[in-house]
């Protein structure tokens, strides 16, 4: 299975980052993208409306001859728009995560960096519509960004945060949400009294079992642009 | 009161039939925009997310001088990431007009052009809280683009849809939906047992009402960027 | 524009108070008039199903010449009756503010006078349809009618009461409601981190925007009754 | 025990019919009180409005020396603000009925007569916090006054209508209901293929099972005002 | 009146608490019996299960011959089997306890021994669809057993429960769960500001509220089984 | 990876026929086992309760060795309660299938044979907090056991349901549920316009996928029981 992986955002490095750690547990192949255009991190609506078309542009360019598409920035940018185009089964980090956290637990924590990801990621469990299962969803200051070249630094506030979830609202697991937190749910776990799972890990996860489901998605109509990329461009404009 | 008019997708001719539309409506000045790069019109959802990134490329290019903004595409793509960075308030074409039907009737009706807005437009509504005050979403399947080269031949079609929200659903109010549609509300109406609402005009009457109430805008942290217009650019590193 | 300005208490000092405050932002010509009968101050479940009686009784005996009425009562006593058989649009002040709140902020904070509105407000807020969007109704002691004579004292606690939504609840709009704060959403602003919006001015904004779209009330039956207004009785067994 | 049987329109012949209804069924007194003033019937939300008025009017009257209060109109006027006020225990006839439904069935048809009670009964059960156990409410176009006087033309509508509730709509239990259908339920029963209840036995029982709990009703301020009858003006002033 | 009062957990002496607190308040027959195998006192998820099972073998075993059945454990297991094929009424401690407090206050507070009911409880709310008229579950650390054998240890957390339910949580009413907390409600209602129900007693009203009404359950069809005891058995291969 | 695949019907052939289908799609080492009592074929609220404890005493006897649960009926009983006691994960049939689904498309449909499992699942659905995702629940008359015995004579009608559910309800992927209807999505695919998903296969996908992710079940109480079987009791009296 051949696995396209799009950062939205323009950090090349979390991509990587991503993409070896999904590597480690997923046995297929890894095709890894990064964003052509947009913020460097994704911390607020503006960047995640932009990273939306760049994770379209992502697609429109690389994803010829892949299985499926992991869509690897938990918030899921523009997931619904990428489902509605791609020739392939597409999931979000955040949409399958969550869903593979529900059969681990009744009420799911979300924790994650940047204080403005809370009300954005509160509409996403909405639009999954799983605010039922949602117990909390707490951020610590500092940003995906901040965390990826300083972790050590935040350990100590992400297992608060966890800790919170489940103390304080009742989560009986927590997701740990974030590209740039790969790997960090493991050195978080000790300090939390309920299962931290790793957003990419679920992610990844959800995309192989998602990925063997059969069925094609609904045909579209033929839609004219201009100023897009050549890729985005042709395949808005090929339809069907 | 100067407005600034958005329509987020690439086709001038809307967006001056709109603005005309709300001039003859309203006192203040209209400085009408269109989207930079995207669909010529906005009818799935890889086109709305390509919208709401050039939505804020319109934003930042030309907020500078206005009092409010108005985004005029009905389904207000990137409307939350525009209020997010605005220095003045942004009301969205489909969520005035939704709040402001719903000081008029119980039950909310929509219908608009192009199959494929029902479940994006359905989301929206979910998305405003309003899901409860939703009699029904109906839409005809020539797109606003095609009912905007001609009108007489959807006529007929909208009027059917508007009259099948009242007598089927049981909407005691219709909001007929769509930039492309201005002005065709009052044609529909004789055939419609309760009252059809233009979108393009009950929006712009939420801008005005909304406009007026005092509040700034939250502070925004800077953020880094590659690839965008130097006006989006410049607005998301300015944070503040 | 000739707005009937419905005060439902029995207290006539609180309606040129809500009156002036409208004349001072509104353009239009504004009809004040005060409940015949019930509470001096509307402060429980009893004194507000009065009111929804006395509030009839007004528009009855004074909407012939208007063009549109304003319920200026915070929880809006009887609005949907109002709505019923007015043969013009009617705004309540509590239902044209929240909506109007909602396009400038996500969470709504309420803030108002009266430990017993708590209750009755979630209900009416429920009502609207609007709870997803509520973030916390707060109440102080003091009853409107106890701040419209010594609005001093209530300052600091309505202040501490609006901060509390922003700071605690996640409000990131707070709605001032009740037509005996007409004014003090601006004296409370600076003690605030959010807007703070006065439900009367709000209110007034939007029955201005609503009353312009077209669109009659249903058709009604006669209705045939004993021990009310002349004027009342009239409206009722007209029907049509 | 003494049940104040209120019934809140200003016909007596209903009054004398739901209390001889419930006499047959129930072992305690039956103290009837019919409106001083209001419509004939209610069909309409101005009449339910008025209504709110007269239950407590009536209730200020006739309370004293009685257990509980039935307040015996299918759509319950002025319910919560009756339990606010009254020294003893208050059930209202759709209130108690529907909760009692809903131990004998999963999902609850509502049926009665006059079309404008459906939409606020839907707004009463969604009130109740009952919607989700709704089925849905058929409304057949006599009015409750008109079924009154004429029980045998309405039969076949009435039975059609309870049959749709269960044939169409999924109801396993169907409310016939309004105090002018008192005994209804037992002729229409054997055309339906679920249980029918007859709202006045139902809400009766309810009264019963409800008075005998303990408990005292919260504190109230004492409230002044004008206008109201001496009974109601003393029971509002009273307070405590 | 003949009530079938199943407990089913397997301690005989519960069974004999619930049904002698019952018949100190209801005129009928009481017919209690136990569990037949399961766990001492259900204070899991697991117990519950299982006693759905020992539920419905104690009714095919017990229930000829009665006119209504009472399963007398709040939380209510097997509470929908048993509806589908018992020949009489069905009422559950937790549902008829719940939808009588319903009547008496707007916001519903629970409280019970054994912190592993509270999500179970929580869910058994949503079932019923009430639970917007919850205002929180909360749990003391001694189970029902527990309390049982040794109420007055208990007496001080479940009083300061109810009072938190109270005044914390905002509920104007308490039911005190649980079969072998019954008598206690009284015990703890002087330290409660608002009124205490007896779950005991309050499902039995409800018991004897519903047997009254009319109306069959539905047709089933025959079951063939392997492994159960013969009554079961039998009642599952008779459908009918 | 060891998976017990537990059906808590008590027909072998369901159980053999399930697992040879997910050893097909599945890598891992599949160990059926099949309930020790209770109905032949599942198709009622009674059965579904008896097979909660036969899918506890399963678990009991046969959990030892395993890396996962998969409770193979599509339905689930007594899910919660075996994920509260099992040491290693366990996945619901339906439960798995549905969160997979939701990756998949929008609004779900769900065909299954046996007309009283509608309701079941419509609460089931509830339960796991995916209500709104659902577009329908439609089921055929032959029940799962009889779809078993001849699979050819239920294929239009299943093909028809979901067919239905894409055209009429809105879905745009429907779930074929059913252990006993193992295989025969891809033989009702080409009459369906939407992905039919097969709930044996989506189901044991979902196992594998929530089987890598770490984390331990929370700590129990012991509890004491009587007249259960020997591995049962001793898995609940061991508690920890």
């Amino acid at each position: 299975m051949r696995i396209l992986l799009i950062n939205p955002n323009t950090t090349a490095a979390v991509t990587e980052q991503a993409a070896a750690h999904v590597r480690r547990l997923i046995p297929g192949e890894i095709v890894p993208v990064t964003g052509r255009f947009g913020a460097r991190y994704i911390a607020s609506r503006a960047a995640a409306a932009i990273a939306g078309h760049a994770a379209l542009d992502a697609l429109a360019a690389n994803v010829a001859g892949c299985d499926a598409v992991y869509l690897a920035c938990f918030g899921d940018p523009g997931l619904l728009a990428l489902k509605e185009v791609s020739p392939v089964p597409v999931v979000g980090m955040a949409e399958g995560a969550l869903h593979l956290a529900c059969t681990r637990g009744r009420r799911i924590g979300i924790v994650t960096g940047g204080v403005l990801w809370k009300p954005m990621l509160a509409e996403f469990v909405a639009m999954l519509g799983l605010s039922e299962r949602l117990a909390a969803i707490r951020t610590v200051a500092p940003t995906g960004g901040e965390i990826a070249r300083d972790p050590d630094a935040a350990l100590g506030r992400l297992a608060a945060a966890c800790r919170d979830c489940a103390e304080i609202d009742g989560a009986d697991v927590v997701v740990l949400g974030g590209a740039a937190l790969a790997g960090l749910a493991e050195r978080v776990q000790p300090q939390v009294p309920v299962p931290v799972i790793c957003s990419v890990e679920a992610g990844a996860r959800a995309v192989v079992a998602a990925a063997g489901l059969a069925g094609a998605r609904p045909a579209l109509p033929a839609t004219e642009s201009v100023g897009l990329s050549e890729e985005l461009a042709r395949m808005l404009s090929a339809g069907g």
